[in-house]
């Protein structure tokens, strides 16, 4: 989180560059996990930049965290502020959900990963900083939307396990494509197939039944 | 896989006692991983038992998906034989592979796991027992569904991810319910409700608009 220039190597995007890289490693490798010396080759930066950046590969992991979350939380949050109906709303976030899942497969199983190995402190400020924020929008979201009548009675904080459940799929995808369909990679094709498939049907899952059809 | 009696140890019920073991100590840890000394301690067997069933810890964990697995592909083919209408198969399916992902938490990653361990003909042998089966049981059930006017036209393939990641949610669920809302514990109350609102969900994301209501 420093700004002071490092003692070698450094450049102005260096930090940005070692979290691009650790990302782009573990989307192409279907991993939750790099070696620094990957990351050193891969990146062309000398590994004792995560060291001053970082403190160390938990710490680099915790700011790639930060960083993918925030598309979703930052996104999320202005999302609710905007002058727009509930199903427009809905349909905006599945959709941004949708792509951020598929830039960064292994985003879920980080989080998860970090909650459960971090010290009770660190373990709460990620709870704090990601998850409540997204399950109070999820309540707000789908509030004023019951509120007007444009969406069914459900329990928003299920929802959230639904919806994050639907979008979350990218990360074993690939798996499933090599083995069923001979197909060994992540499309762009496939991700907008994927993302109306997903807004089509919880759309036509929460919408009510007087609403017009998806 | 070998009925011969075991040195010492057996008993008729050693190698599933094994299984169960291992994957009750998963389901608690909310891991994809055992320790042969705490599998031997729960157990009250000798961990020298897992060499002459299983080979080694791999062959356990294959043998432990193959029995978990087996609820799912099992009950998915006896579902499609069934004089039922479509409707009606596709919520027993459902509410069957919600049961099955609570009852063992780890099911979907420790498929994903295996197959991408394992060598080309293991991975192949695992996609072709429980993956391929799966994916024709889908096509099946919706074009049923879709032919006789009770589905809308989706594609059976992007809903089986979708179905999937919305019923593969127990694994991280607690570490988010502790985090969220001072819980946990993976109740069978949630179990329920989280059932009652996957099914509602999807039932009124695929019911043809003419179809009666969930």
């Amino acid at each position: 989180m420093s700004d002071d220039p490092a003692p070698c190597n450094d450049t102005p995007g260096a930090r940005a560059l070692l979290l691009e890289t650790a990302s782009a490693i573990m989307r192409e490798g279907d991993i939750v996990d790099i070696s620094l010396s990957e990351l050193s080759l891969r990146s062309g930066l000398n590994s004792a930049l995560v060291k001053y950046y970082f403190g160390n590969k938990a710490g680099l992991m915790k700011a790639l965290l930060d960083r993918d979350m925030a598309t979703i939380t930052g996104g999320v949050g202005a999302l609710l502020h905007k002058e727009m109906d509930p199903e427009a709303k809905l349909r905006r976030h599945l959709s941004a959900m949708i792509d951020t899942f598929f830039a960064y497969p292994y985003l879920n199983r980080l989080l998860m990963r970090l909650v459960r190995d971090s010290d009770e402190a660190e373990a709460r400020r990620i709870a704090e900083t990601h998850l409540v924020p997204l399950h109070k929008a999820y309540d707000q979201l789908i509030r004023e939307g019951v509120e007007t009548g444009v969406f069914r009675r459900i329990d928003p904080q299920l929802f959230y396990f639904f919806a994050t459940g639907a979008a979350d799929r990218f990360f074993s995808a690939r798996l499933v494509l090599r083995h069923c369909f001979d197909q060994d990679t992540l499309t762009e094709e496939l991700r907008d197939r994927y993302r109306d498939h997903v807004i089509d049907l919880t759309m036509a899952a929460i919408l009510a039944r007087g609403s017009a059809p998806a």
